[in-house]
Order: C-alpha cells, then structure tokens, then sequence
C-alpha cells in the first residue's frame, strides 16, 4: 500500500502554495488535501467549538482527493483524520507558507497549529514555510525540499512526539539544511489607527520581528541568514522543566500548616 | 505607585470567572481589564491579521478601567500593552477560566494564549482555570488561588521568560499548591453529525479528554486528583532540544555533495 498523505496549509485551499506543496508530496504516496476554505494565517493551534463545522469536496482527480473545510488548520486536521480518511495517515504536511514562521511566529501560526495538531495525534508532521511575501515568489527550492523532507520522515519517522517546524529562505541558491532552534525574538507590535466613515477608531495589528540573539549561530534565524533551510525539531509539551525544579519551594500543603 | 496588573480571559468581559479574578486582584493594585467582548474559547495564541480591531470603554470605577476587544484573547494583551496602558503592567493575569487548562488543553486554550503572549512581552504572567463547566461553579477557593499566586509573583517574579499555569480543581475543601508538569494526554475527537433545514452535513467538535499516564504522580492532572491546584510553569520555546542533537545527520549541505 501507497503511503497516505495528508496536506493542509493556513493560507487556504487555493493559496499558490498548497498546490506547491501537493506538486511535491504527490510522487510520494496517496495525497488528500483537507484545507480551510479561505485564509487562516496566524490562527495557532485555535479550534472551532462555538459554531458548526461543514465540509465540502473541492477536487478529485488521478488519486488526488481535495476538501475545503470552514474551520481552522487545527480542524481540518482534526476533522480529516475522523471523517475525511479511512485509515490513518503516514505523515501530515502543511504549507507551503507564504512568509517565514521561525523564531515566535512559530506560536502564531496556523500552518505550524495543524502540525502541533498532528503531532498530538501521534503522526509524524512537518510544516514548509517560504520566507517571502512576494506574491510572485518562486516556489522552487520549497518544493524540492519539502519533498525531500516529506521522503525522509516517511523513510526514516521522526521521533516520538516530535514535528518539525521547516522554513525556506527565499534566494537563488540554498547551500543545504541545517537542524536549528527556535530564535529567541519578538514582534515589536504597532497598532496603525484608521477612522471609520461613521468616525470611530480602529486598528491593524502590525509589527516588526526583532531577532534577540543576533549573534547565535544555532538558530533558525541565523540558519536561513547563511543561505540553509532551516528544520526546527518541535513538541508540544509546554512545560519549563528547569522552573519546575527552581518554583518546588512555591508547594504549598495547607494541611500541614 | 502601586502595582499595575493587566486583566483579561477567553470567556469574553462578561464571564462571571473575569469578575471572580477582578475580585482577587484588586486589592493588590490598579487594575486594568481588556478583555474580548464575546466568548473566545479554544483560540489558542491566534491573533487577527486580517480585519481590524476595535476596543470600547466598558466601564470605569473605583480604579478599576475595563476595556473590551473584538479580537482573541492574546490580541486584548497586545493592544492592551501598546494602545491602552501608558506603562507596562507589573504582572498580567488571565481567567478565572470556566473549565480546565490543564494538560494538552494548554496548547488550545485562550486563556493561556493570553499568558504566552504577555511571557513573549517579558511580563510576568499566569492564567487560572477552574475545573468545571456547572454554571454555578463555585469559585472562591478560585479567588483566593489566584490573589495568593498573584501576590506571590509582585512579591518574588518569575523565572526568566516563565509563565504559569494554574488549575483549580473544584472540590470542597483544598488540600494545597504543587508545582507540576504538562500531563501526556490529548482529547479523543468526536465529529456529532447534523443536518440542516436544507439537508446539508455539519459537524460540532466533541470528545473526551484522555490521560496517557495516569501513574504519574507529577502530572497537572495527578496533582488536581489528589485535591491540589497546579501550578505548570510554562515557556513559550518550541524546541525539542533532544531532537536537535538526535537529529543532526539530517544536516545536509549542497555545495560539498
């Protein structure tokens, strides 16, 4: 049997870079796409529990199943392992992004929200993001990696609980892929004012990334500066381990006082 | 000058758990809420890029301001810290949530979208669940939870880009405080199909949350079973740092191939 591949992204189901990343996953096993039906970007691991969900075939042809689904990245995942697919999937892949999510926009993400997704699921998952918000951005390079990518966690697995967070930095020759870590960085947030006809304020959310190690030569950051794809391994457990040592005096036993 | 503590949740400005956590702060400096204007559950750390956001006085008294947002909960911390506040609050804190946070709910929630963003800002930061969905949930070991872990973090800080996780269990009588870990579980998803007037399919998400470990004496839901709030210090890096080194034969480098 073929292996089975599922494809979602946050950018919507007809984003240039959905069709980029099925182009590379396609050689590789039996794809379904399961996407949102418009844009989602920047909706994290965000589900949808306060309205319904629908679902709707969107495309099928030479083994290639597509589904446009109203919910988030994280529901397309969840609703394609338990009403779309009758076995379970080999690997997850979502993308290609249009714009980088390295460093903390790794968090915001809806790309890397459907991966986390997956990961939960036990299902070895990557996410592929193109460092560049040019519309006409060449997705060349991205799709050789991703599927070089998709090829190796179908050959090899992943470790457990592990998904991998990978960013492809736009330029004409990428020297290789480097194993990194999430930069250490944060958008500096501006909030530009408009006025409505009626007079009232609003605001867009808008913001520039500042990398706060400039210097590490590690992270996924620095890794794209020097030309390299950049493959952050990623979990989902939250917790810092060094702070549940360093908070034990914080324990608190009212019965004994 | 006292302390200024921003205040906001995912149940939206007219959850009783906001008012509850208004309450347990206040006596402990100047308060300010913004908080999202209707139910934001299950965002997780989404922020709205695409339409606009709005903010509206909701009520002032007494020292107390109160703002609400049309955006999620960690959008109400972004604008909060860039649109309304004129210095940055001394803590920011989040809930009195209307059920559990704990364990891999962590990753969806909104209230804790709210915490990671205020952490990514360098505040400290903690978001208090209480564990139950009855309507007339009692919260007042809730209240005093969360006023003591507040004043516990004016008083002592954080650990360096640290943020807290708490979670009351609902039960009569406290046993006590203990520092935890993310529990392994996820929830079990379950699609409940229905149909329109007009015939067509929709989906509401449902499911069961299920413990991976549950031998586990360390875990936010072992420490909440024996009667205990837990309290998971949390970061906001991704990186799985085992990975990174069991991954490095991936490393590939085009030019000395």
């Amino acid at each position: 049997m073929k292996p089975l591949i599922l494809v979602t992204n946050d950018d919507g189901i007809n984003a240039r870079g959905i069709n980029a990343l099925v182009e590379a996953v396609c050689p590789l096993g039996d794809v379904v796409v399961v996407a949102p039906d418009g844009p989602r970007s920047a909706q994290s691991n965000a589900i949808t529990v306060n309205t319904p969900l629908r679902i709707w075939k969107h495309f099928e042809k030479d083994g290639l199943s597509m589904f446009r689904c109203n919910g988030t990245p994280a529901d397309c995942v969840k609703i394609g392992l338990y009403r779309v697919l009758d076995r379970k999937p080999d690997v997850v892949v979502s993308g290609i992004n249009h714009g980088s999510n390295s460093s903390i926009s790794v968090i915001y993400s809806g790309t890397m929200g459907a991966v986390f997704e997956a990961c939960i699921e036990g299902i070895p998952a990557a996410g592929f993001s193109l460092c560049s918000f040019d519309p006409r951005a060449d997705f060349s390079e991205a799709i050789n990696y991703s599927a070089m990518i998709t090829k190796k966690i179908l050959d090899e697995g992943l470790p457990k609980d592990v998904c991998l967070n990978v960013n492809i930095p736009e330029c004409g020759h990428i020297k290789g892929m480097k194993i990194s870590r999430q930069c250490y960085g944060r958008w500096q947030e501006r909030f530009v004012l408009r006025e409505d006809p009626a007079g009232n304020n609003y605001f867009w959310l808008t913001g520039d990334f500042t990398d706060h190690e400039p210097d590490a030569e590690d992270t996924d950051e620095a890794v794209m500066r020097s030309g390299f794809v950049s493959v952050v391994p990623c979990r989902v457990d939250m917790t810092d381990y060094e702070a549940v040592k360093s908070l034990q005096s914080w324990n608190y036993d009212a019965e004994t006082l």
